[in-house]
């Protein structure tokens, strides 16, 4: 059967990362994909600048100044931030400073107002300083001309904060992709519904969703579908021209009912492959229709969400060009025993915490879905092994 | 000097979590406060359920049941999933039934239609199954009454999922607490704006504003505000009565242009306190008006942003109810050396991975901003340590 790494490389390989961009305010790009460099325009700070309130001077006028024996300076003029001192500051002269504002021609340090009588026509210096001390130079931050985000950067509160500080009030982001999920199943209910005899409510179209909003893309149609494989079929006509990813759950298994056969028949769609060789979820599909790459999970709640983690996040991530879908995994050891029959490459609900996981000891059933509540990872047990014990190092896939 | 710990408590005793809720569509509360338990209306499944496509039959009716000697037993309907058989199976009898389908009263055990010969009128049925094998128990995932998410819980693809399962299509959660951000300084310039000598562009507002849309909440207010005492203060008479807290940068040093004393002076506010014992930012000033909690942050760009992450977040956690603002520190070896005067308690820009992690190698003053690029924590060198050595074990602060 396929294995899991070898089925992310066909669905990886069917999408294109997203190209159209769009220009959004500044902060309206908050959580975007940056899809243009930004370089600076001019140096940061744009001028000499003084980090502190006190007299700008000449470091030289200063030596050998203490308590006992001040040396007497005459200010000759006051800047705040935001102001531009026009003069010259000359020998014996101070111009008071404060934080922020540019530090005047001529001075080359601040002294800070602590260190001095706080004259105002003439100031006594009760410290030397030397030149460049309490000096934050023209460029610092950065320099004019140097590349500070680049294309794929992700817009959080960091960058943001960069982008506004070169100035930038707009930013080119890459749209977010539309995306469809359509749940199948006669047995299944939207919520707030009646639930009759032999029906449950759907959740599988709801975790979907769900993860999918978690990460700011609403899906263009998140709905249910009965199992008429023809009209299963016209759905996806539909929805194919508006997105290049469309997932479904139910309908993949071996059963009469198992519909997803026979409407990728009907498509005239290409199948990439059916069954991974993952527990659970091991029936999922994929296919491709004019261009739609069509995810078929397995209609098991734990086996929808399980194979949406391992298998539509690397999509995800490739289609979006956002590092926030990949799929991140760690070392962990163990810290409870959990037997399974040997045999399927198994993915187990669990809570890690630094280098150590716990299994969930909720119903690990593909079929439950509470024991999902709570955990934060899947981990793994390895194809060959007959179960994990405590203290035993795995793979734990990070949610 | 006040401790960062103490202020965090003094701050967080002045906002109360946030009481109001309201109630959106299921999808809608992505990433909201749940406001009210969840308790199972029903057992989950509902029913005992087919975990296969194959034949409901008495497990006692398959005894001995092998490819040579198969059993033969009458088939009396089908169910698929969604449909209830409304007849009980008597001895020898089957029903064919598919994936999820109700398992009829009568039968006891799924036999895999591949240990079968999927006849349609008459079965033969090769492998013998015991009673509850491939059977799901009524209420094997939750039982009615269980409470499955509490109060308080944050929604996201699990939970969503499980609220669906439930029948639940509106939930009651938390409104989301109005929040202001003003940024002050007459040196400051919007970005989009042409610059002019002696101005930079405004960041620190950015930094705050697009922390907090990170996580959803856009704030009614964020906007700049000049050196004007009475101004500022007109600004924050204005949205005191809609917003709980307050958050403004710059103006809280000892300049004459820090204007922020005199704001409070003209409000008549309560200080709550003046200076933390930490660099950055440590001039950070906190009062109280009419109800409205400002927390006023250090003009320097590093300033704002650290004591955004060290003071604002335990607010916000407390006002909001999620703890997706609590600030998380661990324990980590450095992999560089830092070297500080000893004396304040130091926070620096830094990456940690698993156990590890770096200080930024880039510009570390208060005033450079671009060093926060690309790291994950803040990193702690304690109040008596001159600093710090490869191998030294410290705190970092996640991001």
């Amino acid at each position: 059967m396929l294995q899991m790494e070898d089925a992310v490389k066909l669905l990886q390989e069917q999408v294109k990362p997203v190209t159209e961009t769009e220009e959004l305010s500044l902060l309206e790009g908050v959580g975007r994909v940056l899809a243009e460099k930004a370089k600076a325009a001019m140096d940061q700070p744009p001028f000499p600048r003084s980090p502190l309130d006190g007299y700008a001077v000449r470091g030289e006028d200063t030596q050998g100044a203490n308590e006992e024996f001040p040396v007497g300076l005459n200010v000759v003029g006051k800047v705040c931030a935001g102001e531009v001192f026009s003069g010259v500051v000359g020998e014996k002269e101070a111009v008071r400073i404060m934080t922020g504002a540019p530090i005047p021609q001529g001075a080359d340090t601040v002294i800070r107002q602590e260190d001095s009588d706080r004259g105002e026509r003439r100031v006594q210096i009760y410290r030397e300083s030397r030149p460049y001390e309490n000096y934050c130079r023209q460029g610092e931050d950065y320099q004019a001309g140097t590349e500070l985000l680049k294309a794929g950067t992700v817009l959080k509160g960091s960058e943001i904060a960069l982008a506004a500080s070169l100035g930038l009030d707009r930013v080119k982001v890459y749209r977010r992709p539309e995306v469809a999920v359509i749940s199948t199943g006669d047995e299944l209910v939207n919520p707030g519904e009646r639930l009759m005899p032999g029906k449950i409510y759907d959740s599988n179209r709801y975790y979907v969703t769900g993860r999918l909003m978690e990460k700011g893309i609403s899906p263009v149609c998140s709905c249910h579908c009965g199992d008429e494989p023809e009209e299963m079929a016209e759905r996806i006509r539909q929805l194919s021209p508006q997105v290049p990813f469309l997932i479904t759950t139910g309908g993949v298994s071996v059963g009469e009912k198992d519909i997803i056969h026979e409407v990728i028949r009907i498509l005239g769609a290409r199948q990439l492959f059916w069954r991974v060789a993952v527990k659970p979820g091991a029936p999922t599909l994929a296919a491709v229709f004019q261009g739609t790459l069509m995810l078929c999970l397995s209609g098991n709640p734990f086996g929808a969400a399980a194979n949406f983690e391992l298998l539509a996040r690397p999509v995800l991530e490739r289609l979006t060009r956002d590092p926030g879908w990949t799929l991140k995994r760690q070392r962990v050891f163990l810290e409870n025993d959990y037997q399974k029959p040997a045999g399927a490459r198994r993915f187990l609900r669990g809570y890690v915490k630094g280098e150590r996981a716990r299994i969930s000891a909720g119903n690990q059933a593909s079929g439950a879905l509470s024991a999902l509540l709570g955990c934060n990872c899947l981990i793994e047990i390895g194809q060959d092994q007959p179960g994990a014990r405590m203290g035993d190092e795995v793979w734990a896939y990070l949610l």
